[in-house]
């Protein structure tokens, strides 16, 4: 996984416990894609502060995912829900409206744990 | 839910965020079904101590929950997971294969995250 989704999904698990600048800097380096010096700017703070501020935010979500684990977790259900939704998907027609269902609701928990 | 099915989801998530003492108490109560007396005398404090640190480890598993929701989070997917689960259960026999191994592997997921 590269270090962006891996990143994405650590502050959709952790971030609620990042500062509000922490927060704020890692949804727009990460999630909107500006640059440090667009934020720096943003933010009448240097390059080197936004830089600072992002590097520390990655340490604490890694601290928190090194103790628990939980994107981990996550991301080995997904891997086998995905693969319960293959098999039902080679199943042949007509299937069943149980099947149909179960398919519709393995999906929804597949979406609720997006990166 | 009961509290103390609460707690120890609770626990499984977040302990590692505890001091050792604190895991140690936590297991012992909810987990083992000491008595406050019977921790307080294996560990040479007062019985008031145990209870204070217990909801010490309480109040900060619920501040972790009240923060980032996973507890919520992994409940609400369980209980679609368990749907899912029910409606395979529904489809008449023969069942495909496919069927059969979705429903095993749907399980090994609801397995992963018992309290």
């Amino acid at each position: 996984m590269d270090k962006i989704t891996m990143i994405t999904l650590m502050y959709d698990f952790y971030g609620q416990l990042l500062t509000e600048r922490q927060q704020k800097f890692v949804e727009l380096y990460y999630g909107n894609d500006y640059s440090l010096g667009e934020i720096a700017e943003n933010y009448g703070v240097s390059r080197q502060a936004v830089h600072d501020t992002l590097k520390r935010a990655e340490n604490i979500l890694r601290n928190y995912e090194n103790k628990l684990g939980l994107v981990h977790r996550m991301l080995v259900q997904r891997s086998k829900l995905a693969e319960a939704a293959r098999l039902l998907e080679e199943c042949d027609a007509p299937l069943p409206r149980q099947v149909v269902r179960a398919r519709e609701i393995i999906q929804e928990v597949l979406d609720m744990d997006r990166g």
